[in-house]
């Protein structure tokens, strides 16, 4: 087990109707805020209202920008940046889900930095003061409600990069569970994988005596694959999206990688194809993990052999670990099958062959690896591309 | 699942040699500080040492404190709220284990009260306010480094009582597993039964729906029934001590408690044991536990079958749940007794008979009840120290 500091100090208010709770929360914070969310579904389903009732009740003075896309652009975090300036708003309240929030967190960085808030996403600048913000989540996906990362997209030859402090650790996160019965099906498998994904990539490691996160880690797994069937199944079944929303943010508020060092290679590859294709990053995650599974597992056959037998309960063959093991990345595939993602690149309608360019670009011309449980460097990322094609 | 809200502050800094860092941290929050200790313990073992070296090297002023004792008195509070008084104190530095941290929890109280700090423990006011208070961790069981708990004992009528408070979470818990090597093997017996009773405490809930964090529970109960043995055969085994420490730790800072509602009868029952006999708290859960779940499994069997089979491994008897019920507590009493503690009230040297008493006062004579999975009166409570004696 890794040295490690772990502070989390994301308050979570969980539960039925908790986002009526928003306008008190804020107003420990400030009185004049940007509200910031995605397309119109907010207000279809009566969010909106009572998120603007709550902040009016409470005194609260809001300017609004909506229009966050899957892939948060950086376009509009810009103008966000400029909006705050402008209005001197000390604080940031994100409705929506992983994009809005990614997308609020850039924000938050670029008001107080002088230079280009892209800095932070090439690693030009390390994050000195961030604005303070809050979220009212509304899919379980990206984690990003309890986490220290924000990713955003570069139009500007479509880089896909992830920043990361402590300080994006949002003031409080409101996750009720009802909010997740309208999502669309596809999103809400997208989600799932996302959350999973967020889990192997942690899980993977190269860190020796973890045995305590390693449980952890499958009891969120096992929860996942347990409860996601359950709510595509029945979209209102409360208990059930109770279990997958928690599950989401524990799978990425940093508890679950204390003492251990994670991969994020999957995570890299898949920003490298959402990144030109702007695919959900959930479907591409599906079609990237198993075959990068494919791809590591010989690098260490007793996790992988522990992975299939614990968290998809194959019956372990004693006598031949690599059966064991391709059974347990099968059970993967038929799990994304299962609840409507694709396995493959050409599921996700990528059928040209940019296979190369992808890898180069990940790589920055393989002057740099990907991943930590195995580095890849540009041609291993071409050949699990390659295994992603078929 | 219930509703909740969850937000759990403490920085923990967790590994080697971490204690060298206390200067560092508690520098953020003052320069004049009471050090507050147990025994020699930590004389021996250089860690006094090492502290006094890091807090002079940060500049920092400190009083000290000695002399809490297992079961920590009021006596020792009330004084070190005196010196904190006289001398101007606004932190407190807790440098042992769960009674010294309760100790200067309660100091760190009763600073900033008017009134008697006693009033906090029986419940007759509840906390507004606390001095910051920072730990360093000998001893991997009571879980009070990133808890909001303080239990203490009144000399005056040898009461155990505790008060709670998230103004009560430590603003920084240092974790090094190494620090627990020279611990005697009788102490990290009992502190191990502590941690998995706040495990036990936590999962028998009458709260449907809970299953993420039944497994989570589960995966620390695990990794306890695991590494404790293996700490006890070589006590230098930092990587076993690693998953045992951070397993203490998170067995008790409120994540394994989201959503649901945990018991807490047999804690109390204990204290009602500790309170007058002054056996260790660890110990006394040892045989509180399995006679109280002897007395009460028939009011949710499922659960106890799920315990028994996914936590102790009991091979389930499908046609006969009681025979695998009863598997699962007996497991849990070998274990008990595999590391050296009691089961029974005459293992901790109790023969006399005052279980009226102890029943009677642990329920102000039949007026409140104990728990919350079975909700417990004073004849219950006396019936399950019955079975804890034969």
């Amino acid at each position: 087990m890794d040295n490690f500091v772990f502070q989390n100090p994301t308050k979570i208010i969980f539960g039925k109707a908790m986002e009526t709770r928003v306008g008190e929360e804020v107003s420990k914070y400030s009185k004049k805020i940007l509200l910031h969310y995605g397309g119109g579904s907010i207000k279809k389903t009566g969010l909106y209202d009572r998120v603007i009732s709550s902040l009016k009740a409470a005194g609260i003075e809001f300017i609004e920008l909506p229009g966050v896309k899957p892939n948060p652009r950086l376009s509009l975090v810009r103008e966000g940046i400029k909006i705050c300036r402008e209005n001197n708003i000390d604080f940031i309240l994100a409705v929506g889900g992983g994009s809005v929030i990614d997308s609020a967190k850039a924000i938050a960085l670029g008001v107080v930095y002088d230079g280009d808030v892209w800095d932070f996403y090439t690693g030009k600048a390390s994050p000195k003061a961030a604005l303070p913000i809050g979220t009212i989540l509304t899919i379980p996906a990206a984690g990003s409600e309890s986490s220290t990362g924000s990713v955003i997209t570069n139009e500007d030859g479509w880089y896909k990069r992830s920043a990361g402090s402590t300080l994006l650790y949002p003031k409080f996160s409101i996750l009720n569970p009802e909010l997740a019965f309208t999502l669309p099906k596809y999103q809400v498998a997208c989600g799932a994988a996302d959350i999973l994904a967020h889990l192997m990539e942690r899980y993977f490691t190269n860190t020796q005596s973890v045995e305590l996160i390693d449980r952890m880690i499958e009891s969120t797994m096992k929860t996942v694959i347990k409860y996601v069937p359950m709510v595509l199944e029945d979209s209102n079944n409360y208990e059930a999206w109770a279990q997958v929303m928690w599950a989401g943010t524990l799978a990425h508020n940093n508890l679950l990688n204390t003492g251990r060092v994670g991969d994020w290679g999957s995570h890299d590859i898949e920003h490298e194809i959402s990144g030109i294709y702007d695919v959900a990053h959930g479907a591409g995650l599906a079609v990237v993990f198993p075959a990068w599974m494919k791809y590591v597992y010989k690098h260490d056959p007793n996790r992988f052999v522990q992975f299939a037998v614990r968290v998809w309960n194959v019956e372990q063959d004693f006598f031949d670990p690599e059966k064991t093991i391709l059974q347990g990345i099968q059970k993967l595939e038929e799990f994304f099958t299962s609840i409507g993602l694709p396995t493959r690149l050409e599921g996700l309608g990528i059928t040209d062959d940019r296979l190369e360019e992808m890898a180069d670009k990940g790589t920055d011309s393989d002057q740099k690896t990907l991943g930590n449980f195995v580095k890849l460097r540009k041609n291993d990322i071409y050949n699990i591309l390659k295994l992603a094609q078929k």
